[in-house]
């Protein structure tokens, strides 16, 4: 009965029912998530996706953002959704590793755009999507991931479709319709990992979650306990299954709280170091420094031991570049890891200065690092959280500026800082035209 | 290696490489498809499909097969794939259950009528598209199954993908990128049996599929060992699995021919008892009948003992009503499990006389029947193997009878002629449009 349980938690839940604080997250959630994807929007991935959906159909009726084009809604979708996580930057709840923005927010835009929702709807809408997903994600989680799904992917589409359930307000039979279209169309494999498809994963999760949601918005029939039937997604996909994790303080305990936002555009197990040689990096000049003693949790050196990193996408696996270029640059943001930065002489010098040192009582998001100049002094820090964890999370300060370095090279500076005050403000803000506005006339 | 293996394979087979056999199979198979495809167009499943697609856009590309309407590429492939599993009276594979024309044959028809491909060309993907899909599926069959998965959806992917690259003629790197693309996008619930979703399955298996080809096709990047990764699909999607099945014996023993057609539109359990109705038709009026007596294989009362069945879905899970009908009509197609036969003072009163006896020594394509009159007189039938079983299959004149049944109400009777000796004839028609010009100028 849990899916018919959760059906009525999602229809039931309405925007005076959220905590400002929730509705706050969810701002930052959104802005920084339509960061991440006009900042990527340029890439590959996205040329490829645009050439084979313009292809199929000339459709101009949904914005891919950033990019000063428009598409068909299911299709817009699918690109803003891959878009969001082709940097890896986008937002992480912490317990499970999946991006709820991903799947969810590309389908409020959409609908939002195609069918004038009001901005507090969207958000509304937003904020069920991605708890919906991200209890289900934790009533599988971990042995679903050990298996080797990417849950981002699998989960992903039962936030799309309950996002869109809401907007498109259906009753309770439609919407257990919609989960089951949804969840029958749970995929993805970690295997994907460090392709392009895996940022395809949340694109297609939204986009099969918004289909299921209109589908369904039709009297399309479905299962309506998708998720507990012997047969359905819980026992198929996941080896072990905690089902009391979607239901239980539903409207008291929120998920979606932690939800967290990446400082850095690399691995979460590398910011504690980078905290730490931006601080070290008032202290002395590069030329002073002899060495960087980084006392680091075990993972570190499992998942970033690159010590000659060629590409872009190396050095975001090297503790020496990541370490190197926050100390030459004061950021590790995408810029940081792009092929020249990583190839350039000054930052492979300086990765040779960086020593990390495992130690199994560095908690993930701490470091304890030392900096030695050839004058013979020793300057210590330590950072007990990193920047982006629950307990030290990004500032709204924080997160402007990274929106605006993602966006930087799309807009004008003063239609981003606009963009920033429209949507930190979008609960008041008439009409989504005057966000996708500013986007699309620059 | 196997997924790099299987890509040569499917690039280095020929069509001249294809025995005429197996030629001859791929014809009757895609006349089947056809049939059943065209046959269940105006069903809500599609039009509730067609609305949503076609609020979504409004392209007129590739045909929507017998409804005289047209969409984008991979719109249409969705639609049709899924046309041809509402009735489930499509083909099946024995050994898995696998419904291989569904995800691959709607691929290469929509590519057919894009990109103009020689009907030649169309025959041999189709036979590698679905000889790819069910290697896999013999792979994990019958773990994979067992667990929840219905494997048209969750392997049909990969066919669709072998089949559109080898149209595309991609090379080995794209066609392992495809193979790569589709397969993460594995998916497709048991629990959805007995709802629309069902049918929903090939049809989004086929799409996925296309997509991935057409991804891969301008470089989009996965995986190129998606099956036997460690986080792949084999040890994802199936708790256990025999990988040598994919290769063994490829191009000597074609799993593709071990693909059977249903004379029955009802589960292949109930086939044997049909045969043996009709044939007991021949001897005795239904007045004259006091009971037939049926020994049957255990499985038949274990899924098809419904005796009061109340709707034409209920009708196919009853042997009372399908044995009844069969000696009342000598037949058992889709218009004999509509509601009003279902639903028939005569029907109903026939039913009674039908007895149902378990016997262990029964094999599942058997029956042993006894026809008891009135008058005293008892008639003995014994069916070894039901019509459509690997050892009986239909005949041409059968499937063409099937055929024609099910076009009949879309189709002028001289238009399904032709259309019959236009498909068995196919790879000597000069091009797809001689094909789909009779269905859509009907």
């Amino acid at each position: 009965m849990v899916t018919k349980q959760l059906v009525k938690r999602i229809l039931n839940t309405n925007y005076e029912d959220l905590p400002d604080r929730v509705i706050e997250h969810a701002k930052k959630s959104l802005l920084n998530w339509l960061g991440v994807t006009i900042g990527a929007i340029d890439h590959e991935t996205i040329d490829i996706l645009m050439d084979v959906i313009q292809e199929n159909n000339q459709s101009t009726e949904v914005t891919v953002l950033g990019r000063n084009r428009k598409t068909d809604l299911l299709s817009a979708v699918l690109i803003n959704g891959t878009s969001s996580h082709i940097f890896d930057f986008d937002d992480t709840h912490l317990p499970t590793i999946h991006h709820p923005s991903g799947p969810v927010a590309p389908v409020v835009f959409a609908l939002g755009e195609k069918y004038h929702f009001s901005p507090k709807a969207l958000i509304h809408a937003f904020i069920i999507g991605c708890e919906t997903e991200l209890r289900i994600s934790n009533a599988i989680y971990p042995s679903h991931y050990q298996l080797g799904y990417h849950i981002t992917g699998s989960t992903g589409a039962f936030g799309a479709a309950a996002a869109a359930s809401v907007l498109l307000n259906l009753d309770e039979d439609r919407t257990a319709m919609a989960l089951g279209i949804a969840g029958t169309q749970s995929f993805g494999l970690r295997e994907m990992f460090g392709t392009m498809t895996k940022s395809f994963h949340p694109g297609k999760a939204a986009q099969n979650g918004l289909l299921a949601a209109l589908l369904a918005q039709k009297g399309f029939t479905s299962s309506q306990q998708v998720i507990e039937a012997k047969r359905g997604f819980a026992n198929v996909y996941s080896p072990e299954r905690d089902l009391t994790q979607i239901l239980d303080k539903w409207g008291e305990v929120w998920e979606f709280e932690k939800n967290a936002f990446k400082p850095y555009a690399c691995g979460i197990v590398l910011h504690p170091a980078i905290d730490a040689c931006i601080k070290l990096s008032e202290i002395a000049k590069p030329e002073d420094v002899k060495e960087i003693i980084l006392n680091v949790h075990p993972y570190v050196l499992e998942l970033t031991a690159k010590e000659n990193p060629q590409t872009g996408l190396e050095g975001k696996f090297s503790i020496y570049h990541a370490a190197a270029i926050a100390f030459l640059e004061k950021d590790a943001s995408e810029a940081q890891f792009k092929e020249d930065k990583v190839l350039a002489p000054q930052t492979i010098d300086f990765r040779k200065k960086i020593r990390p040192v495992v130690n199994e009582n560095i908690a993930k998001d701490m470091v304890k690092a030392t900096l030695k100049t050839y004058k013979g002094f020793s300057h210590n820090v330590t950072i007990e959280h990193a920047t982006g964890s629950l307990e030290n999370p990004m500032t709204q300060q924080m997160i402007n500026r990274k929106f605006t370095k993602l966006c930087q090279e799309h807009l004008q500076i003063e239609a981003i800082q606009e963009l920033i005050n429209k949507m930190m403000n979008l609960e008041n803000v008439p009409s989504l035209t005057d966000v996708l506005s500013i986007i699309n006339n620059n």
